[in-house]
Order: structure tokens, then sequence, then C-alpha cells
């Protein structure tokens, strides 16, 4: 099966190892976006991956383009100009300072993608799953069109559509997300999210009264499950990611998939940060893979809870794993014993 | 308000990561010394924080030159010429293995600072705090007289005036430090100590009948804290840092405030180290700019530990933090969760 | 002399070594712009430098407020805000393959400076050099008239007034640019320019019939000079750098400078290229320098050639280099002797 | 068109700047291998070129599977398996000190490749080049077997079929080298070396009588060429490659190009060496580019070296550059002025 | 007392920071095999360490032979010839990723060191102590031939000989290596193993009814302890290293030494792993060096896991530590206190 | 024969690149020193190479230890104490720029040697030649007695006794080196030096009237080489380094060997240099080596100045060549050409 993702990657630099941002001379380069991060880990699943977005006609976008390329990422329906690759700056936090993003994302090209410059044809031949996040329709209102429109015709052709609400607050408001993401659930079957952003986008929150600690918790998502659900009925599946953050060197990391058969909580990994950016979409992509193969919701939210924790200890927003990895990790094996 | 620091400031030279100094063949520079760091501190808290030392007219005290002004420290008064930079190598610890400074200060060209150099009447003009640590007297009989001479003289111009014990066995006895700080604490408002500088240089230790464990701890600190303000009826604060080293990775950070108020304790962070050293000076500068501000005993004692937390988790000596990020972990964020 | 200059600062990204930024997944960091290289210069000279710009108030912006302050630049007039700093991404050369800059400037915060944000008694307060590049007036509309009303005021505040044309031509077009930097004449005693500027702004080119040669090359840019300071008659001074580029590896370097006393050309340097980018600037600062210190023609275009030729052999667009050094080269050691 | 390339692709491991191995804790890691560097130059001239070779089934493998891909190259027919990459060190020389190559390619994965392995059908599906060099036949007997079995199907699809002699005596002797490659002669169109080689491998010589200085070096080459192409009739084109090597940092760099015709001489350049290595293969893919683009001969010689001296101003083994790029150089524009 | 090790050493490469291998351009680079560690770790505790291995005649032979005699190990025994450095890659894991290690060390030189290579009479002489690991025997059938010979050798001479059974299952079948570490065993007075090694390669476990938890745990390692010794009756002591992996970043880590007087288990450590390549065989240096020295067997087994302790804090193979860490450690500090 | 040399060894700290000391965060950290460096190349042309000094017992000692012994340096003179090791701080020039060396060396442990620490009977067992350089007796007045004690004896016990004049002018006036130098002239037997240090420290110039240009110039060095020996009877030969220096980054390199059979002129290079500092020590090893091997004048001086020249092609202080490599040089092949 073909998987479609759809939204922006940018050029993150990171001063090295836990320097800040106002003492560093030289930065480590990666590149990133919820949905290239996708693309990339579906790629490396061994899937065919196909990921849209609209690269600078220069070094910096060639840069990129290789990358993914070199990822194994079906690059032929990415689209060349614009302007600039957006930028974003990360600095690593540790124990109790948090990592922080600065975006400089203003101009990038993909603000200046536009319908005719897409080949649809070439873009849904064969495809089985269309992805995109809540950051694709965020960029400026264009987008926001053209994320509907490939959604609405994504569902059309009988593809599988997933969307992570991923609301970002310095893009748009609450009500223009609101908006716009309403519309997206009607052609949306998997919504991944997590609680803050289900209340900041849709104002739905779990029942004050069921949440008092740890295992009542796990209640009040599944309840809340249920209402985003009852709320969007095209929906066969909600997602959460469930992040215990101690510090910023240490969280606890599981999920919740919720469907109209119940809801499954995923085993539960302790972790040791390394570079949590990322983090959820290597679970979207996990979750995706898992869903598009067949495996049973258990089996699903497993396996995407142990692609993201293996993601969370590798440096870059790109999880670097295979299939066998992740299955190793979410068969039982997280002793992290040395494999010679 | 205008604070005045005085004290030295070294190169200091780490190897990359983990690695020993004999495996080393490069390292990462960095300056760093007591009385530097509370000055970079208070600098980026906005505060007008004027620096005392001498630097070497070479090009490494121009890197050094040049970084403090670069972090806001008023550096006119700083004095040019002597032979060296004093140098400090450090290794950084992990698990059991302890970090280690090995100095190499000898001839460094604050030994060589005469009264006569320093402009007084710049230095003290619109001044409204006066602070050194233990580290300047022991350099050198000459900068023990003068530290003494300008910690009176700032009282008597009716500054505020600090002190943090620092007390360093390789540069001068446990007699030479308790007749000369002894001195010192006349003309001392805020003294800022652990329990092992206020026994190294006073002999003063608490209460051993009164310590059994963690709750038990405090109360000792706490009658530590008496028997000191008891002893020199100058000072109005009692500051300790209490540093639970569970491994060179590891570390629980408090800390205890004293008056004639009574003493309160900190919140207490659970510590995953990058850089300790400097973390008892952003701990001196955090209260001293929360005592000058007016805040309470509470608010000052949380707000240093919240500041020396955040510097433990950064590299190098300067605790590269503002106070609003300050602020933020001292009123209650330290989940460590992404900032975008 | 309190000497101001006014423009963009950047973000410069270069590949490690020789790498193109198609390889790259490391960046050295520095900042550079036209203006703000000859403001580190004169400072690094001893003078009182001034620097006018605008800096997100963000790390990045703060990184670079720090390195300027550091260096000794007032940055008192500097108006903090916009969405973010210009980038640029450099490529070094070397042999027949050119040194690239990749700008990603737009919607960078200086322009978005306007008229109301400058504290302009602040910034003429003893002022007696105002400094611009034709960059500057390129980055949008309002800046050619914020430019034009600064060069107007300096001159009529009795300050002496220098422009680099530096067109850009992927910044605005020919006429635009001879449109403003016309009126920017009226306004300007000191023009540095090379040949290609003066002819890509003002159409103004040397003789044909005179350049045959090495020797009457020379004299075409004699004539050259003459032609301008006859079409612009409030200028007392023009200087032309004569950059022979043999290859990217190497160049040959002088300069000329042509005033009512007649045309003076300076030594020539054969430069083996470490880093070109800033080496008009380092030029323009150690002219003006010069100048304004009462050097004659000939000292002054040697003292500007020699500063820029050691320029071109540190890394990064600062000229980090001191009067002492500069005087050294223009008086005659251009040994490269170790210096011990 | 479709270029296939044949050979083996190693890991190259270099010290950090001019460091000697027996000084390095640190290398950078290129990939690197006579024909994957012609089939990435082929590829980023944007034509289509596939790469056979074998590559083990390890992450070292996959690193650069990916970094292929990454460049463009169709990687469809590599062919997974064997126990290794091979690995080569380089010391990057300079002045007097010659660079140096280690090789460690024993037991390297493609000496394993058996024709069983080879999806043939797909490899020669619209194809219109096969290049190869001497390297290949040299690794084992198997392969050199293979090697004179694929250019025999190549020539009788009605391909074009390049063969660079590249001999290496640590691979096997004159005499093998000679036998087998006698009967590559007979499949080959475009014949690439330089004087030596001819000499090592077919014992055929430039006339002593000729050679006397620069002038007369030339019409050696073209007397050599004569005799190489009355030697093996199926020859079109012979080219050589003129290398002066002055020192390791600065060579000459020219090359000459022999067919039925007569002898054309490229334009020459004085290099200031980056990376040697490589040129030669930088070298033969522009050259075939140029003759299946249909140059004439003067064009295609001039593009050839024009394309390897821009390599050898990159870091690494493979040429980053455009036709775009090399054009402008072959067409006239060597000054090295920088790219704005 | 002279110790005599002897076994392969190989190249380690491992890219920087947490990076996986497919994402690394730059590797840092290291040394280390299994009984080099242990030579090295000797060395460093002072005493006199011969290291019995062959080294190719190359660059890359001699950076590692210079870092052997730098580290103080007796080289004048290396045989120097053959055609490579076996080479190895490691990725550092964190969390739940594991550490891997891919071995590339087929044809290296030590597989072909033979008998009349090798100086006995220089080897042996003066040498109390001889050590090897099972990985020697497992490299070529002519090496397992020639590590018996020398076992046999140094037991006829009375030299203690201590062995590690490290069972690597990509070198050799369990069958295989039961045969020939059998034998080994009547020549062997101190062997170090884990479970693992144990069950793998004679078939012998713990009884399973004593398996239930921590405590017990202990005492199914103690009854391992006793069926070995009493198969083996020519050993002494049989230690055993008990890792307890919680993740790739944190393991609990002690030891247990058995002999006819009882079993002694370590003090335990709870280890924030930096690398923990190389943690084995500093154990095994740690408890030969104790043994041989005289310590009782409890201070021995605490000396070996305090010196592993603290190798696994520290980058590379070696064991960077000095005997009065080491006993620093294993007599009470553990508190990583920063050493001023 | 056993080569003894004597005199400090420094830790050198050099910014990456051409960085200059004040952009510096980084350093890479080499080890060096006049007589160090001879002991080095010494070592590495396979000869048993002896060095006298006196190092810290701390962790950069034990570096630099380690480092000396890796080299093959004998190392079991080195006396073991005092306070520090001396540090100078390099920049690395580049075209008209000059390197420059900026030295903290006072109070390094080797001004605390004393004639009691040094075990002359191991030092002097077997030695067949003693080198030193003026800048050992230049350090302080101690070391220049024990200087001369130690020439003395090497003199007496048949010892070949070598000193290069290094004239360190920031260490001791000219009338200090003269007088301990032409005491030290009385035990030497070959001297080597520079035209500016004969002059400075013993007031010996070529005669004016000789020098007008190239081939005069080395006349006056003929002359001068004479008169020098004249002037000290005990001298059998007087070497000079020529040094053209064009630039920091070009250099002409040759030689001139005096002794009672004439003088000797060596072959000239022109260096691009990568590594100027140790140039001349590099040279005396190799002379010396030349020398003691009995190779006749021309050839000596002809090895000399093959060594240095590869040397300055090399990071760091130490020449890093085998004998092989610079005879290659010495004896014809300069181009550089790659070696596979």
């Amino acid at each position: 099966m073909k998987f479609i993702t759809f939204g922006e990657i940018m050029l993150r630099l990171q001063p090295e190892g836990f320097k800040r941002i106002d003492q560093a001379d030289r930065y480590d380069a990666f590149f990133g976006g919820s949905e290239a991060n996708v693309a990339v880990s579906l790629a490396r699943f061994g899937a065919e991956s196909t990921y849209l977005t609209k690269l600078p006609d220069n070094a910096v976008g060639e840069k990129c383009f290789k990358e993914l390329r070199g990822e194994g990422v079906d690059v032929s329906c990415i689209v060349r100009g614009g302007a600039r690759m957006g930028i974003y700056f990360t600095e690593k936090g540790a124990s109790q300072r948090a990592s922080t993003c600065l975006y400089d994302r203003a101009g990038s090209s993909i603000t200046t993608l536009r319908k005719e410059e897409i080949d649809k044809d070439k873009l849904f031949a064969g495809a089985g799953w269309f992805h995109v996040s809540g950051i694709t329709p965020a960029l400026c209102p264009e987008l926001a069109d053209l994320t509907v429109e490939l959604m609405k015709e994504a569902q059309l052709k009988g593809l599988v559509v997933s969307c992570d609400l991923n609301y970002r607050k310095k893009l748009w408001s609450k009500e223009a997300a609101k908006r716009v993401m309403t519309e997206c659930m009607s052609y949306t079957d998997v919504l991944i999210a997590n609680e803050e952003d289900v209340s900041d986008v849709f104002g739905l929150k779990a029942d004050g009264t069921d949440i008092e600690g740890g295992k009542l918790s796990e209640n009040g998502y599944i309840a809340l499950g249920r209402k985003v659900m009852a709320t969007f009925p095209a929906l066969s599946h909600v997602a959460f990611t469930l992040r215990e953050s101690f510090s910023a060197s240490k969280n606890g990391w599981s999920g919740l998939l919720c469907s109209k058969k119940g809801a499954v909580r995923s085993r539960r990994y302790e972790l040791d940060l390394i570079d949590r950016v990322g983090g959820g979409d290597s679970f979207s992509a996990g979750l995706i893979y898992a869903l598009a193969s067949g495996q049973n919701d258990e089996q699903a939210i497993n396996f995407g809870i142990a692609a993201s924790a293996l993601k969370q200890s590798i440096e870059g927003d790109f999880n670097r794993v295979t299939v066998a990895e992740v299955n190793k990790l979410a068969l039982g094996d997280g002793s992290g014993r040395i494999q010679r």
C-alpha cells in the first residue's frame, strides 16, 4: 500500500550538546517536519511512502530533497520553488530545563504551494492511506483549503485518512483551528492527539469527576476518546499519546487507542530522553503502519508506542529504526542489552 | 541597583563529552570563576552588574573581556595587566566517577592587583550590593587585605555585603581562612555556605544529636544557621545549599535560608546533571537578586534554588537563564515539557 | 569621535571546511552584515562605535546582540523586535569553485524598523561620522526613506557621511538603485565602491580608450574617480577596491583613493584567501578610521587596504585585528613571520 | 539515455584537517569508488544513472545505499549481501607530503557478486552507455569474468562502452591486467587513461624522441593516442588526463581527447587542491556526459576537464556540481568571484 | 609481577553522540579488544603488562601500536604484519534502544599469527600471570591451537592462568566452543564469565528451582559457581558479573566470586551508562590485579566491580583509572562529589 | 646510538582552523617543545631517543607522558613533580597575517628540576649524542647551570653535542644569552641556528658587502658560517636554516651546512605551510640523525631540510614521518603524487 503524507519540512539547527543558543557558534543540522517525519518512518519500515511538499530550488532545498530521497521516500511529487526553507532552532533541554523550539518559518516555500502545482494523478496512484497533521492547514489559508480538499479527495478515492491534531498556538487561533479541523474530521478515519490538543481545538475535555490519579486518568482518557468518537462519527479510531513529563530528561510514555471495539492501553516505557522532537510523529507512523498491516488494536498501539520510544533515543526528528527493531521492543525486550 | 562582584575569572578547558584529560586532543573552552559567575548571572537577570578583576593584556584576556562584556557585565572597572589568565581543567564525571577540577592558577594576573589600580569612585558609584567569595582572599595575602578593605568600604557606604565562604583547601590553611574570614564576617550581611565550609572555616557544626535522617538533617542545618548567626551578629541572613550527591549524574538539590525571622527550606529538585560547576554561584546570584528585589525569604530561597537547578542543566560556568525562566520553575513548572 | 553605522546583521551558516551545503550536517555560525562589520572593525580599532539595527527578541537575536556588545560595539541604540534574524548560507570556495552566498533575509526584523523606534538624540549625541551601505536602502522602501533621512540629518549635524555602494541585484533593480543612491550622494562625503557597482548603479564607466593593461587600468580607475567626483560634487573622496580574482584561493588586492588632491594607489597584496566575505567592509572601516584620524590620503588608502588584507585571512565577517596589527602590515611587514 | 556503471564503492575514512592517521582520534566519513563516483556525477548532471554493485546488508551498507539514493542514483539494481564494505583510509597531503590511500578492501561484498544475482533485464532496459574501470576486474577472477561478460553484452545491445584503465598494482600484476584489459578493449568505444596506465597495462609508450618539454609532451601524448587507437581498432576515442604534480597542494590539470578526427587539448587549469581523490572519475563522468549529449570533441574534453577541476576543490570523492556550474567554468569564468 | 594478555585489538568507529550509523558522517575512533582492554587496565594500575597480538604494518596499525605503548603496555612482543586491523562499528544506545556492535574482523592480522613468529622466551620472561578470553580461540582454528598451547605452557611455567569465557556466537558454534574451551579449562585457574556464557559454552545452568527473585538469583549463581568448579577441578576461582539491564541508560552492576572458601557477592552499583563496551574486561583486569596483589576474595571482587563501574562512565574501551581511584570507590565513596 | 635531548615540553592550545584566539570556544591540543620535538622525530626515525624533562604529576602531565611514550621516546629518565605544564597558545596565520605564539610557561615544572633529581647513570648509559636548545638555559638560572653541566659531562663522556641557538627574547636578555651560550659553545660540536639568532646572541653578522641578492646571500651565509667556526673552534659543524617568508602561507625553505670541509647548500623547497611550528626542530632532528648515521655533509643537510619540509605540512609540533618518507623527498620526489 502506498502512503501519502503532506506538510512542511524545515531545516532544524541545534547547538552541540546541551549548549544554549546564545552560547552556540556551531549548529548540528537536521531536517524535520511532522508529516515528513511520518513519511521517513514509513519508508524505513519498508512501505511505499510518498511525501508531498514544496521545497525551494536552492542548495538547502536540494540537501533536504536528497536526504528524503536517501531515506527511501518517494520524492517524485515534491514541488520545487518558492523562496526558502522554513527553519527552526532547538535547544536540547535537560533536568528541569525544557527543550525549546524557535520557529522561523514565515514565507517558506510550502506557503506558496498551489493546487495547480500538484500532480494529483501521480500522487494518488496506487495509494491506500493519506496522512496530514494540524500544522499544515495552520500555515496559511490557502494551505487550509488545500488540506481539506486533499483529505476529501483521499476519502472519495477510498483511502484511509489519518490526522494528527498537532495544535500550534503560534500559527493560528483556537477558533480558526476549530473551524478547519472540524471540517477535516468529516474526512478522517484515524485521529491522533493528546488531551491538550483535543481541548484546545475542539473544547472537549475528560470528565473532571473521573480524574483523580494514575488509574483514573486512564479512565478519563477512555471517556474522552468516547466523546471524540461521538462528536465525529466518521472516525474509526482515536489514539492518544500519554506523556508523563517528570523532567526534560525523564518521561513516562504510553498510548491509548479507542475504537468502536473499546479502548486499549499500551505498554508503558520509562524514557531517558535523547531527543523528544518527533516523538509524536514516530508514534503516528508506527500506528499507521500497524493498522495498515492489519494488526489488531492492541498490537497497533503497542507497535506505535514502541516505535516512538525508540525514536526518543535517537538524535534528529526522523525515526531511524526498522520494523524488526520495533517489534523486538514491542514484543518484550526493552533491556537495552548490547547487540553484538 | 548596581551589584559589585570581585574575584578571579579563569579559562576553563574541558575534554569533549565524557573523555578524561589523558584521552583528550581537543578541549572545549569556557570562562568561569565564582564571582564572575555571579556577575554574569546578575547581568542576565537584567541587573546592573559590575565586575572587578584583573585580566592580562593578551589575546586570552581579551577573549574573556569580550565574553563578559557580551553578557552585559559592566567591564569598565576591570584592570588590565599581569602575566596570565589562571586556567583550570575539568573532567566531566558520570555515574560513580566524580567530576574533577585541576587548577593552574599560580601567578595569574589578579594576584598582582593592587589597591592603587582600582578606580573606587567609579566602582562604588551607584552601587547597592557588594559580593565576594572566600576564594579571592585565599589567592594571596595582598588580595586578602584588599578583600577586607573593599568589604569594609562597601559596608561604610551602605551597600549590602554578601559573602560565599567557598573554602578551597589547596589555596590556604584552615587557620588562615578562619582568621581572614572571621574578619570578613564583621562586614557581611548575607553569608552563603554549605555545611562543610562552615565546619572547615569556622569550626561550627550541626549538633550531632539532631541528625538521624532526612527530616532531622534539616533541623541540624537550622540549628547550625542559628549558631552561625549567633557567632556573627552582623549577619542578617545565612543561606545553605543542600546537595545530596547520589552520583556524579544525579543529585538532590535544595536550600535553606536562615534569618532573624527563622529558617525556610526551599523546594527540592532531583537533578540530572549536565554541568555542576558553577552551581553554587548561580544560587548566590539568584538569592542576591531575589533579596535585592525585595522578595521575602521563602521567595528568595526558592528563586535561588530554582536558578541554580537550571544552571546545572547548562554547559559552562555561567547561568544562561532569564528571570522569567527562573520564575517559571520556581513557581511550579519543572516538567521539562518542550517549549514551542 | 563616535562613529554611527546603520544596517542589517544576519546569522551566517557555513558548512565545515570546504564542504558544499548539500553535503553538510553541521554548520559553523557567524554573524555578519556590511555595516555591522564596519562597526565591529571600528570598535576593535578602539573607536567609539555605535551600531543601529533592529534585532528580534529571541535567543538568536540575543546571541547576536551579545556578540556585538562583546566586541565593544555600543549596542544601546539597537531596537529589539520584529520576527526574525535574516540568515545567509555560505559555501567556502577554492581554486576554480567560487564561494557562494545564499540569502534568506526576507521579513527580517530590520525591515520593520520605523523612524519612531529610533532614539535619534542618543544616536547622534557626540557622533562625528555616519556610515551606511547601499544594502540598507535596498531592503525595502521604508528603509530607503529612512536611510536618506538619516544621511540628511547626519550631514546637517555636521557629521562626515560615508557610503559603500554595495549594489545587490537580488534586492532591487538598477533603476531603483540609481534613483535612491543618487539622492544619497547629495549627503555623502566619502563614497566607497568598485568599478562594477559604479557602472551598475550610476552607469559611469572608465573610458575604454584608456584601458589596455595593468598600468593603464589604474589610469582608467583614476579617470572613473574623476568622473564620479564631477557627477557628485558633494563628495570629498571616492575610494575603489581593486580585486584581481585569479581564483577562489588567490586574489590580488589593492585600492585607489581619489580626492580633489588627486588619486593615490595603495600597496598591492597577493592574498591566500581564508574568508573573503567582509573584505570590502573591513576596507571601509580601515579607510574611515584612517581619514577620521587625520591620516593623509596615501596613509589612509594603505591603512584600509592593509586592514582588509588581514581580514581575508580570518574566518568570519568581522575583522578581528588591532590598529597595531594593521600598521605593522601597512608599514611594511607582510612576511607572515611567526610572532613569538 | 540511461548510463550503467559497475564497480565497488567503499567507506572512506579520513582524519580531520591535515592530521596523519597515526594522530587521528576522529575520522570524517565519505563513500567513494571509481565507478560510483562516475554514477553520482552523472546523476547530479541530471542523467539517468544506474549503478551496479553489491552492498552488505548492515548499517554501513545501508548508509551507503541511502547516500547513493539521495544523490539520485538508481539503486534498484544494487545487490545486497556479502560480508562487508571495503574501506579505505586517506591522509590529506599538502606541499611536499603526498596524500595517501590505505586500502582495506579484501573480502568486500562485491567480490562475492555472481552473475545470477544480477537482474540483467532491468539493468540494461533503456540503457545507452556502459562504464567500468580497470579496478573492477582486478578485484578477483570472478569479477574479471563478469566485467568482460557485461561489456560484451553491452556492446551487443548497442550501448556505448567506456573504460577507465585505472591500473592498481596492489590488486593484480601487469600481466594479468594486460590479458584482461586487452580483452576488454574489444568491447570498448571510449578509453580513458593516463600515460602511466597505458604503459603499465599495455606496454605502450610515447615516442621518446618527441618528448622534450611542455609543447612536445603534448605531441608525445597525441602520438601515444594514435598508437593506442591503432592497437585497439574498436576504440572511437582515447582520452588522457594530464596532471602536472607540482606538489600535493598545486597541480596543473588538462586533458587530451583523441579520435579518428584527430586530437584536441583542453584548456589548462592551475589547481589549489582541496581533495584530489576522485579527480579522474569526475573527468570520466564529464567526458561521458558530454559525448553522450552530442558535444563535439573539443567541447567534450573541455567539459570533462572543467568538471574535474571543480571536483578537486570539493571534499569527498563525489563531484557535487551541476551542468550549469561546469559550463560556467568550461565557457570561461574561472575567476572564483563570489556568487551572491 | 608481569601479566601477559593475548588476543585481538580492533579499530572501533562510533558516530558522534547518539547518532545511528546510517546518519553518521563522522566517527570517533578508539581501539579496543577484550584482552587489550585488560592489558591497558593493568598497565594503568602500574603493573608490568605485556600484550601479545599481531598488528598490520601500516598507518592504522602504527596508531594502535603507539596508543598501547603510550598507555604503558609492553609492546615489545607484538608481531607486525598481516593485512589489516579488524574493525568494529558501535552505536551508542540509550533508553530502550540497545547499543550495537557491527564487527568487520575477517582476515585481520592476528588470524595470520603463527607460533614461530612469537618470541616465547621474551614473552614469558618474568611473567606471573597469563590471561586470554574465549574470543581469541574463536577467531580461527590456528588461533584455537595457539591459545591452548600458550595456556598450557603458561601453566607449566607456573603462571596463574585466567580466562574470560566471552562466547561470541557469530565467531563459532557452541559445539566448537565447548570442545576448545573445555580443553582450556584444564589449564585455567581463574574463570570469568556471566551466566549466559556458561550456559552457551558448557551447558551448565543454575538450578531452576532456586531462582525466583533477587535474593534467590544470588543463590542460583552461587550454585552455578559450585557446579562449574566441580566440573573443572583445576579452577581455583570462578567469577560472575551480574548485570541488570534496566535499559541502555541504566544498569545494576555487581559480581560474585566463588572459590573453595565459598562465594562472595560484591557491592552493587546503579550505573548511568556512558560506554558499557569493555565493562567486562575492566572487571577482569580489576579482579586479576587484586588477586595477584594478594587481596582476599571479598576485596578482590569489590575491587573488580568498582573498577568496572568506573569504566562504564568513560568513553572508549580502555579503563582509564588508577588504583587509587578504584580504591576510593571500592572503599566507599560513590557520591560523585566534585574533586577540586 | 642513543640520543639524549633535554628541555621543556608544553601543552599547545590552538583554535580550530584559522580562528583567532578571541573567537575560539574550542582548542585543539598538542604537546610541543624544541627538544621534545627533536626527541620524537628521532624516535620515529627508529633511533633510541631518551628525553629528559620534568612533568607535573597530574592528568595533563600524564597525557603528555603517554604521548611521548606512545611515540617511542624513552621516558624512563623523565622526572615527575612540580606545579604545572607550561602552556602556549598558537594562532594559525595565513597570507599576510602571521602565526602567533602566546607563552604561559612561568613556574612550569621544569624550572624546578634540580641536578639531584636526574639519574645521570641511566641517562648517559649507552648514549652517543646530546642535544639541547638555547631555550632550556633561558628558562631560569638553575637550568642554565644545569644545561652547561650536562653539556660538559656529555662532552667528557665522548658524546657528540649539538645545540640549537633558538634565542627567545622574552625569556632572557641578549647579554645573558651571550654569556651562557658562549660557555655552551665550548662543549658543542654541532651548532644549529638562523642568521638572526647568531646576530642576537653572538653579535656575528654576515659581511654587508657580500649581500645583494639570492646568490650572494648564500655567500653571506657561508662567510657567516666561517666566522662562527672561527669564533668557536670546538665546533665541527654549523648549520643554518634559510627561511624565505613570502607570507604566512608560502615560504621558501633550504639550509646550509658548514664544516671544515666547506659549505653545502641544500635543495630548496617551496612550502605551502600547514603548521610551521616545530619546523626548525624537525630540521635539527633530521640533521642529527643523518650525521650520526654517517651521511656526508651534502646528504645530511638535504636529509634535514627534506625532513623539515615534510613537518611543515603536518599539524602539531611533532614531525610524524619515517626515514623512508624523508629519503623519498630528499632523493627527488616532491611531486606530491597520491600514494595508493
